[in-house]
């Protein structure tokens, strides 16, 4: 079971992996009973002097106090000299709590400043579960002292698990470089928090030596097709975060330049980790019983295959169809026309898996209903549809619509 | 029952309405065994010399055989001086059937106009069922005759049940103006069209005597606060069509100034019977237990109102509180702020009924959840957002994500 009593996701991976140390990162989690009970509900984690600090936030208009505090921070650079800390609680999401929230996120910013001796303005927070309902921040100011002696470098995995809510399991995964660079990270999100919203939290550490403006731009390049290419159901949270810290602390040279060799296997392997992460959150989405890869490929440009894509992936009507494990391309083709995307009905071709099932505006001459039926009873599966007009291409991931998520969504909190 | 073996909505009206006779339109169904047995699934509509026809129609890119033909003939102007003529059949869309989408279309349209002696210019068609089959034209232009023979106006309330699919109650309205002047509106879509897709057809007559150009004016202006202002699970058909004829035979004069009193009257009418209409739709939305109206107002302007409204419309996340009963304003906070309009999380203002919720970017100091908890026991509900910021307001209307949706779309064609 999970850690909110759910049953684990059929498409949970067998185990949490292990994962290296990072050099200069540490983490320490307890309970501080914010609302779970009998469990760790709150981490610290300290980055060392020298480390350089990027993020990503939710473009939500209504996001929650700690989103506006770490953007803040993030602005005047993500140098961090003296150290920086990252304070993640579960349980409360600090979200639509009006004045109040900024100053709860004051206050424990200030007791980790304190406890680890840090400027405040490199201390980040991260709040995530029910919103609307004020954070009783002092239950967490009361332990930070407790968190800061029991900084661990290999606290990584009790991280993982503290930072769940409606997550029925841990989610890490990490990459070492020929040169021995190493990237670890670990994230939460599942769909939704029960009962509230679907934030999404993401951690990642490198030992690597990059400058923060490199760093940022590493992040960032890798967004569009890892972590923006995921959808469950569509809900964008008012609290989804994603903070990345370089230690330099490795074997590795300082990397300077994204195009160099060193730089371009930094990147690949960054955003490697981050799509693992991207496929974990899908994984582990409310009531997923498969999951789905979205391959559009002959779009006039990326960003139409990626509007494709998404049409696809978030249309109920395709979501249900795989949940009945209906081979329904129509579906398909009606969500391609809704998206918006430039597309010509006569030129469209939909396969699942390696099966054409249409082409040239009209179903494939070869298709074979029964073989198309028996590949939707997989539990991966793969959906790919070609516009024929360009070399746009994007990839998504989702799964599908099931009663499980209808349980979980408009049963759960009564 | 419905027509397709479905319960009927619990959200359908006690009966169908009494409607009016339109001088000049006539109607006629009958059975073609196109998919369905037992049952008409084809009506033929005939529309008096001297008419005009106005339309509007889906936007999809992979618009529908039929889609394309009408548009093509309305492009050439909505007079119909020697009459025009509407066939419509039900279980089979002609959609994605490549080139021989439109020799289908050719063929029908020329039955038609041979058996009613006019110009295959001005006969209009919509198919809806199934996608990627071909229409079997042949069995619908073999009965043409007999539909030609059984023209009367007084076959609306047949028509309505003819064209219905995964409908589970037959769908009309109506409205006559102080100077006698009659509209009367039929409508088909209840989320989506099992196996297949959302299909929505709306046919509207009236015995005004309007101009062409006038008509799709008054046609148009409706469009946005009526059928685009409502949704079940945000998909888009490839065959959504809108078909309004003024056949002049009624008792009022002439309207060729909308803003004249008696085109302000006639548009008002109008724009009731389709709002009417819309809103029985969304009562047939599939698995639906709850008709949800969401009115924002305070927006920047009604293009942002819009958005929010459907943002919320369309979030699983609200439409399955919604199922559950819980009145989880949080969610809605959070879709406000994905959708991408302008807003100030401190100024929010949320209403669940006369009930306020929320208020100034914090939860309501006078909130009472069990008194919140007990309004969303109701079928019909109102949810009011104001943003605060501008003079902007729309108000949208859908429905709630329950087991039945996913009952109806997973495991229907299975």
């Amino acid at each position: 079971m999970g850690k909110a009593g759910l049953p684990v996701s059929p498409l949970a991976p067998a185990r949490f992996p292990d994962l290296p140390v990072i050099a200069g990162v540490d983490f320490a989690s307890a309970a501080a009973g914010i609302k779970y009970q009998g469990r760790s509900d709150v981490t610290l984690i300290r980055i060392a002097p020298g480390s350089t600090v990027a993020g990503a936030f939710t473009r939500s208009s209504t996001r929650a106090a700690c989103i506006l505090d770490n953007q803040a921070k993030l602005a005047q650079g993500g140098d961090a000299p003296d150290g920086a800390a990252i304070l993640i609680n579960s349980g409360n999401a600090n979200a639509f709590t009006g004045a109040r929230g900024q100053a709860s996120v004051d206050a424990v910013c200030a007791a980790v400043a304190e406890a680890l001796d840090l400027p405040q303005g490199r201390v980040f927070t991260s709040s995530t579960g029910v919103i609307g309902e004020p954070l009783p921040h002092e239950r967490i100011v009361a332990i930070t002292g407790d968190l800061a002696r029991g900084l661990d470098a290999g606290g990584v995995a009790d991280a993982a698990r503290a930072i769940m809510t409606t997550d029925t399991f841990p989610k890490g995964a990490s990459a070492t470089l020929a040169d021995g660079t190493r990237i670890v990270g670990i994230a939460k999100g599942s769909g939704m928090i029960a009962p509230d919203m679907a934030t999404m939290l993401v951690y990642l550490f490198t030992d690597a030596a990059v400058p923060a403006g490199v760093l940022q731009q590493a992040l960032s390049s890798g967004l569009d097709t890892t972590f923006n290419a995921i959808t469950v159901d569509s809900d964008t949270s008012t609290s989804d975060a994603l903070i990345l810290a370089a230690t330099g602390q490795g074997a590795g040279a300082p990397i300077t330049d994204l195009d160099s060799p060193a730089g371009r296997d930094f990147v690949t392997a960054l955003h490697g980790v981050m799509r693992d992460l991207a496929h974990q959150v899908v994984r582990d989405g409310e009531g997923a019983t498969k999951f789905v890869e979205i391959a559009v490929t002959g779009a006039t440009d990326d960003a139409d295959a990626h509007r494709v894509a998404m049409a696809i992936a978030n249309s109920p009507l395709v979501k249900t169809a795989i949940a009945g494990q209906d081979a329904n391309w129509g579906r398909i083709v009606a969500a391609v026309g809704k998206s918006g995307a430039q597309a010509d009905r006569d030129r469209l071709r939909i396969a699942f898996g390696d099966m054409v099932v249409a082409r040239d505006g009209w179903r494939d001459p070869d298709y074979d209903e029964a073989a198309a039926s028996a590949y939707m009873q997989g539990q991966e599966l793969r959906i790919s549809v070609h516009l024929g007009l360009g070399q746009g291409a994007r990839t998504v991931w989702t799964c599908d619509l099931t009663h499980g998520y209808i349980d979980i969504n408009a049963d759960y909190r009564s």
